[in-house]
């Protein structure tokens, strides 16, 4: 994971986290099939790593250029908070979402691979890429994903900002700090 | 493959693996289609592993945190002993498992990859991890596979238990045993 | 990304850039299902390269050897110009494109990958291959990609043909453009 | 491309090339659904290398120990001679393909991955394993290819045979011989 000097206290002041969907949530292949898009590739690693956000307080939304009931299903069983689809120019979600949340730019975190995720990458508090995003957007981000988008990105990106905010032992404690109370006294 | 020193000693008493599903039988991939999951990707070496098991005499089982008709597809085609779905604590389905089949925690080897197995891996006998399992899980497993989830790792694990229990010729007689008799005296 | 010297001066005669399907627009794999090909993996950066090349004035084409709704789709999806499926000698479907479109050889970029693709490959202007193509093929290109079909080779391609006209600015700029205008205030 | 020093003359004597299905013809993932088996990611350039051997006068079959109407649609596109499925022991279907092709186990080469190949892998004159088969069947095998299975193995075994028979040439005739011929001139 690479970032930015600033990029601990900027993640510091976080309250959502916004994803972009094709090559950042999944690995960005279009499973095309015969009646329209078959299926989207996510990762069970990201999920966990959503689970844990919300664990920590922090809230979740979607940001995509392309509609698809896909987006819909996956966004419902992670209990994203809000979900835009369709969006040719992210701008216009962006700015419904800071009223919906009532949050700053300085509140937002945005993850994003390619060049339509620019402008947003530009304007939040903590612009985030995956380690295949594009040489463009790379240069304007503050955090940098070691692992490919639908691979493990998100949940890297989602890990170092609860870190940031001290609690990741809190997120954890279902499965790492029971286990630890339950079991060391076998 | 990574091995603790006592790890040989701990597989010879195993008598049931149990799986999880996503990340470790699979590459951890959620294929999300327009009706929901729409299909997992399993390894046919993995599959393999499981028959070579089940000719070892070893018991095989799933706990796993989703839900779907798919890992009971994937289950029943490999004769799988057990499986639980949509386990949010694993420690209860593994408390069901340990009455079903009269075992005891050393005698039994559990295969994960994320901090939900982390509970499990902490009180089995043998606590085995794929290679591209998250760090916390990797600190406490005594097996750690080379390969990825759901590219080999399961059989990577199955086979250093058959083994360290002196059953590989066994259960490989039928393809390698048999072979070798019958086409050495060509 | 490696190509010939002459290759800006041919990339700058371009009008349209013509694809091939498997290996070229998709990763190779053939998703064969019960009732036949279920599914091909596109890659969405390679939909944004089209996007680019299309605000660019570029037309792009298809010419496929298999049949599908599958790419029908897809290139629908992408306001491809125009596709030829079915094709078992690509040179017909080729003359026919020429006329249609009213271009010079010199006027027309095609990528491929396989052996298939060596006839069209020696006859335009700019003969393109993916990372992974096969060597009979890679041998008569002038523009080699270092990613691999359906994982961003025409991403590569059709940025490289975009920046050689001095379109690129113009292109992004709804991304790129704007977005430092818009925000470089705040 | 890995061989033993009497893989060229074994090659000449070859009449038929048998495939193993999943781990050879594909990426060894199992894709399941909700309603079973889903689908198989074979590889188009694969499909390339079939199509060639029969312009080279080989014949092809599979042998392969699952069942479904999956490997029977994408043996009907390649024309793939005979497809024996649901195969436990490969040596009775290997007995059945040499009484009806009327060939000799020196005339046929055999590619696989796993241990149920081993069985046939140790009887046929040319021996043919892909990169990423399981060390059992590399040991015995004549020919390795360099890529794993589904991702070109199968082409590279191919290549090698019709080569090795000095067809060559006459097997690309169509797309590298013409083309050459027509475009020459120009």
């Amino acid at each position: 994971m690479k970032f930015t000097d600033d990029a601990l206290s900027r993640a510091k002041k976080i309250k959502i986290v916004v994803f972009d969907v094709d090559g950042t949530l999944t690995d960005g292949k279009i499973y095309m099939g015969s009646a329209g898009e078959l299926c989207k590739a996510f990762s069970c690693r990201d999920g966990m790593g959503v689970t844990l956000a919300h664990k920590a307080g922090l809230k979740t939304a979607i940001i995509t250029g392309r509609t698809s009931e896909i987006v819909a299903n996956r966004a419902k069983e992670l209990k994203i908070s809000a979900v835009w689809q369709g969006i040719s120019d992210k701008r216009k979600a962006y700015q419904e979402l800071k009223e919906r949340f009532q949050v700053t730019d300085e509140e937002i975190a945005y993850a994003g691979d390619d060049l339509n995720d620019y402008p947003l990458l530009k304007i939040v508090g903590l612009p985030c890429v995956v380690g295949d995003a594009m040489p463009e957007v790379k240069e304007i981000a503050r955090l940098e994903a070691d692992s490919k988008g639908g691979d493990g990105a998100v949940r890297e990106i989602l890990e170092f900002i609860i870190k940031a905010q001290g609690l990741w032992e809190m997120a954890t404690a279902s499965f790492l700090g029971e286990a630890k109370n339950d079991f060391c006294a076998q």
